[in-house]
């Protein structure tokens, strides 16, 4: 496995050391139920406590504005539905903005509540690099919208979107503004007041902790309509017995990696133009997809012309690295990405498509390595290529 | 914390060695995202394929007909908004039938679909012994019923429910009939044909594996509408990047728990007679709740009249002994549970509830402790307390 050069971290994380000590006691010695009275239940409920309080220090709220959920998908599903359902009931609006890029979780659930709950839909167009225009959701914004979900950074080309112009536009016209952020948690300031938002989606398996847990933090007085109902867990916004080790270790994972975020971007910055000036320079016919700058830390992705993003996955897979096409959904249908038909790409450049995330483990000498292999690959496959000779 | 005498599993049980040690190289050491098509992303697709045929395994199913989700409650969620919502779209019932005494996973979000989607609500009675009547579900049914839903067997009283005429009542209808089995699923059977069930709920925290996950069996052919959506996980019926350390866990729990199943049933029901036999003997006024044999192997309940709970509670806690009052939410408000006033315990009695359930921690030194401690204690509580003298 060490041999291995991991360049999908956009994909998923390994859990980090730091975190899985902080989650190990909690599976079989401190494991009372936290709603139980006695000592066992009251050693969880302050460890629930704890992490729940170091979680709102890091986005800069309080401890009762974060609900954990299962995943940021969940947290996602929760924004959307939560609000669109308890804004509708109080004749707010039944009016819901996306972007065309978002990621399946907001995108799929809001076309599910526009199918099968009678919602009306704007889905807001990107420019050439992915971002949407403040002015473009103006313009959509109308007097029954209930909600506009716009993400922080995209997880196929790395686009940063200009999310405080968005939230401002929202701010104005009082229309809660949700923007999932689960790609942007390890590099990107989480703190609520400064992005300007007013739900904001998290999942931990991308920032070194694990999956299956997530959050959405939710300002104080924002309706929400709960999706999970039972137990009055998560201040009766999510019931269900808490995941008390992963909970700990989201909170561990979140404060570690802010606290790393600023050095932790220098470097991965770097490796990122080392990686994307060498690919530009070395293979021909490729482009950079998303914004030039405007990119996640980590995020490097490519269109190499006239060859299918399959034959490079496998093979640099056989060579040691583990990278992507876009999302981690692109196995088995060849389906071209939303994202890169909503960015104008073509068809036949998006199945091309190639993505390298870098994190933790990475080190210039992966860069280099990258550099070695991929530009005579993308030979051998466009000399093998139905689609070459273009 | 070894010399603490654990009676609370109903509440939750740790997660046994196997458990932890079946999940451990899932978290930072085969990290893959199961989707991705790379090395790491086909390690943890195989793992994960591995497990959910063990699940389908110890259920008698197709791989295909589970559903993992984040908890017990969770499924329930599922199961009933997912269904009602399903087959109302297709014109078939808009009508719930649930019982008195479910779990709030159920009963909360049968009243949220009455509440907030316009649903209609059957709540079928319980007898005294917390038992749900065939003939009352038979005449409970409509030509719009769309979904029932009643437990395997009670958190708070222990009592088992007669399933298999349950079931056949819907069968005969062609009803979908769901079962919340979560608080069964360590020693009941849990083959879904020998239940008659076309959904079944379970949690992996009442059977020594992690919180935080569950499963729904869904019955092929079922109508659900997906409650989570986004990525194209569990066939599409809820989206999120799989939990993988987590349902390799559950999957090794529930082998190792229907494995075990009989052999500890009966250890486990010994010590049960003998908690009973001997808190009956030796506290006056003290009285069982739920079923006397229609009950689970683990659980033994009481009524001590003329005190509160919270005072047995604090004093067994004291002398090193976890217990509850019924479920594990009875902290703060002191509202009798609804699973006793539908039983018709009387509200004076419903506060001084204790519900002892065994587990693999305990023996038979452990319910010894238990009766040398629990009656001088109910003596002292009556002499302090002012419901005392009845």
């Amino acid at each position: 496995m060490s041999d291995i050069i991991y360049l999908d971290h956009a994909a998923t994380t390994p859990v980090r050391p730091e975190v899985l000590e902080a989650m190990l006691p909690y599976f079989s010695q401190h494991y009372g139920n936290p709603s139980s009275l006695h000592s066992l239940g009251r050693a969880t409920g302050k460890a629930l406590r704890a992490a729940r309080e170091q979680m709102a220090e890091v986005l800069g709220c309080a401890p009762g504005e974060i609900v954990v959920t299962s995943s940021g998908t969940e947290a996602d599903n929760l924004a959307l539905r939560g609000v669109a359902l308890a804004r509708r009931q109080r004749g707010e609006g039944q009016h819901i903005v996306v972007s065309a890029v978002e990621h399946k979780g907001i995108l799929d659930t809001a076309c599910h509540l526009r199918d099968h709950f009678g919602f009306e839909l704007t889905v807001l167009p990107v420019d050439a690099t992915g971002r949407v225009s403040p002015d473009d959701l103006g313009a959509a914004m109308r007097p029954d919208t209930a909600i506009v979900s716009i993400m922080a950074a995209n997880n196929e080309v790395g686009t940063l979107q200009p999310l405080r112009a968005l939230s401002a536009v929202c701010r104005e016209r009082g229309v809660p503004f949700h923007s999932d952020a689960v790609q942007a948690s390890g590099t990107l300031s989480l703190r609520v007041d400064e992005l300007g938002v007013d739900l904001l989606s998290l999942g931990g398996h991308k920032l070194y902790g694990p999956k299956g847990v997530g959050l959405l933090y939710v300002r104080r007085g924002t309706p929400l309509l709960p999706q999970i109902t039972g137990g009055s867990q998560e201040g009766k916004r999510r019931a269900s017995t808490e995941n008390v080790p992963y909970i700990v270790g989201l909170a561990t994972a979140l404060m570690l990696s802010q606290a790393e975020r600023q050095t932790e971007s220098v470097r991965l910055t770097a490796m990122r133009e080392r990686l994307i000036d060498g690919v530009l320079a070395s293979i021909p016919d490729a482009y950079l997809t998303g914004h030039r700058t405007e990119r996640l830390a980590n995020h490097a992705s490519f269109v190499a012309r006239g060859i299918e993003a399959e034959g490079m996955l496998i093979g640099l897979d056989l060579g040691g690295i583990c990278a992507s096409s876009g999302s981690a959904c692109t196995s088995g249908a060849q389906e071209p990405s939303h994202v890169l038909t909503a960015m104008g790409v073509p068809r036949v450049d998006a199945v091309g498509h190639l993505r390298l995330s870098l994190g933790h483990s990475n080190s210039e000498a992966d860069v280099a390595r990258v550099l070695e292999v991929l530009p005579p690959l993308v030979s051998r496959l466009r000399a093998m290529s139905p689609f070459a000779n273009t």
